[in-house]
């Protein structure tokens, strides 16, 4: 039986759950893993403040260096959230050659280049399983299960809140504002609901994902982001009465030394396996060159999912330790973001309803190289909605052709654009 | 850089993905995984027959003796399928120390327990993870990310083939017999259906991810099965109707020292994920104490999908080679096996079409300690159908009820019960 000494950074919803994880499941620990797993110290901000857990209060410090510093502690587990002093606290813990266990995706989208350095240079050993999608086991699998293959693309619905937004908007025909409100009621939306809403939590993390994929750092700059705060109930029933539904995505892909990663609404087909994930459940699709189509389901967040991603980290450092971090190689070799990828859209937009509409609009997309699949006209009054699904063309041409189009007198408003896959 | 010399036994789908696998990925596992693996030798049966893959016909060789004698092989990947001569083959590679690789679901499910002692003891290691469900990486998932939970339950579609038919049935409404031809014209369906359509496939499979989730050996004569040979194009609508669709599931729960285990047509509600798994795809749907649900999906089949677990094990063997093969522990302790499980029913039968029927059927099924949750009954000439989902029920109070109701002179006859799972 190996005996290890943990600290933890944060007492929060994640490392409560930690520690409730930890108690729990201590006996299967043990007998299955080897492990006496004992949490030594736990920083917080008040030691007085009442907790979920029960905690022996003789662990708790509010001074970080007293754990960071201790040659008893073997492993740091931190949950505090946020760049600092998150970011400074584990460099120091590895330079002080402990190994780090964290589940902050704004630190490792920010300063994972710098930390492997720091990993590598004193031999302690970084894990971050619980940064991206909770609890479900994507960055292990990709590193360790999927070595074969070469990751080609992936979609993933790596935002709990958005999610449910988006399920219960699509579900009840209600719109955005209602629901974000019930949603931030019931505590599926922060009273703060920005980094949610507007892609910035699945931007990071889609950073990380497609880093470890792709084996090259995609940095937070190269990476598109809209939010879903422009999506209405109109465009949620013509999704649906096209074969669609809407979810927010974050998207990557690689073809060749050409990297593009993007977060936006989406629309995907009601038969794809990504359009059966409803309310905050994340799930993430990827292809390997071998493998083909792939799809991890389950718990974005939440205390005993994140748990289950941090203890499982906890458990491998244990075991790695002494013996080799299992690095995640970089490939060599420059690459290049793409801006101008390839897409399908959706287009819904009011025009004047007279003859000869259409056929001025549809020259518009033809002009700048874009064709279309589908068109519906709608009349209500004195305008007409005029719905367009188009084939693929570049984002350069759609946004010329958009445009153009709003220098177009026969065109009142453009209501919407939203990318599409299959 | 490391050099590995491996020995394949067969070149048949499997065995020409793994060889195309790591020929068109040898730059990226070399570069990433600092790994280069060298096919030493081939089993075949002819050498003299036409390959789909190119391959030197210096390294094939008929005698099995000449590669597991080799003392150059480091590792053995195996993929000639069935129980003999498989596993004397693979049970002397362990012997003589060779890691060995297998997707061989039937030699692990019959032999498992005893081909790890022999790992243990001569220190090479054994990996399967091509055995269960193809390219999805579940086996080394749930031992090296899901170690923080007890894993409480969890519902497979490990068979592609029946989801295939069942699919098909589903979406055209057309009847087994027909669409099993047309499967099989396909290629989706072996000449002789038996092992799939029967459930034996996923049998063998049940036994083995049991055993690996619960830590206890589940031995292929404790899960019980039952094929799609009887679900008809009336049950698929009637479950539609209420709300399910019909897959072939493989289903075990582990609740203290109870195992079930069990494969069968089950109604899963629509809105299930597991529910939108088409066509020969496969998926796993689990559930752990800290995680909560996950599920995982992909090809379950198919030359490359497989040679990816495959390769991935391979990969994982070479680094493993040297440090200690990770053992999957079991837990102590004796287990009972549950035949007399807990479910929810769908029975649909042939009933005189006259006042008091119902009362006296719904009485039948009172008697037994079996109450209802919905009833629909239709109207056909002299027949009536009756349809009851019930509510949860032991299985030998409902095969009691079954039994009365095989005896009561109203009923004409019990056409379909159908286990229903949420």
């Amino acid at each position: 039986m190996k005996k290890v000494k943990l600290g933890l950074l944060g007492l929060g919803t994640v490392g409560s759950g930690v520690l409730k994880v930890l108690r729990q499941n201590a006996a299967m620990i043990k007998r299955r893993e080897g492990l006496d797993i004992d949490v030594g110290w736990v920083l917080v901000r008040d030691k007085a403040k009442k907790r979920s857990v029960e905690i022996d209060p003789s662990v708790l410090t509010t001074d970080a260096q007293a754990i960071l510093n201790d040659p008893e502690v073997d492993l740091i587990a931190e949950f505090m959230g946020g760049e600092e002093p998150a970011f400074t606290y584990i460099r120091q813990a590895l330079r002080n050659g402990k190994s780090v266990v964290t589940a902050n995706k704004e630190v490792i989208a920010k300063h994972w280049h710098e930390l492997e350095p720091e990993a590598e240079k004193s031999g302690a050993g970084l894990y971050f399983e619980a940064s991206v999608a909770g609890g479900i086991p994507i960055i292990k699998t990709i590193k360790r299960s999927l070595q074969a293959n070469h990751i080609l693309k992936f979609m993933g619905i790596i935002n709990g809140t958005t999610n449910y937004i988006l399920t219960r908007m699509s579900e009840e025909g209600s719109d955005f504002q209602t629901v974000l409100k019930d949603a931030q009621r019931l505590g599926y939306a922060e009273p703060d609901p920005t980094a949610d809403i507007e892609g910035l939590d699945a931007k990071f993390k889609l950073s990380i994902l497609s880093t470890i994929c792709f084996r090259n750092m995609v940095p937070l700059e190269h990476v598109f982001c809209e939010g879903i705060t422009r999506v209405t109930a109109e465009d949620i029933t013509y999704a649906r009465q096209l074969g669609y539904g809407i979810k927010l995505l974050a998207i990557a892909k690689k073809n060749g030394n050409r990297i593009e990663a993007r977060v936006h609404p989406t629309f995907i087909p009601l038969t794809h396996p990504l359009c059966a994930v409803r309310d905050s459940y994340n799930a993430i699709f990827l292809e390997g060159d071998a493998v083909g189509s792939l799809m991890f389901y389950g718990r974005g967040a939440g205390d005993l999912p994140t748990a289950s991603a941090v203890v499982s980290d906890i458990i491998t450092a244990c075991q790695n330790e002494g013996g080799h971090h299992h690095r995640t190689g970089m490939d060599e070799g420059e690459v290049i973001f793409e801006r101008n990828w390839i897409s399908r859209y959706y287009v819904r937009m009011l025009v004047c309803d007279r003859p000869g509409v259409l056929g001025e609009i549809a020259g518009l997309f033809g002009k700048n190289g874009v064709s279309l699949e589908s068109v519906i006209q709608t009349t209500r009054g004195d305008d007409a909605s005029l719905i367009f699904i188009t084939h693929e063309a570049q984002e350069q041409s759609m946004m010329k052709a958009l445009e153009d189009m709003r220098g177009c007198d026969v065109i009142s408003s453009i209501e919407s654009v939203i990318r599409v896959e299959r």
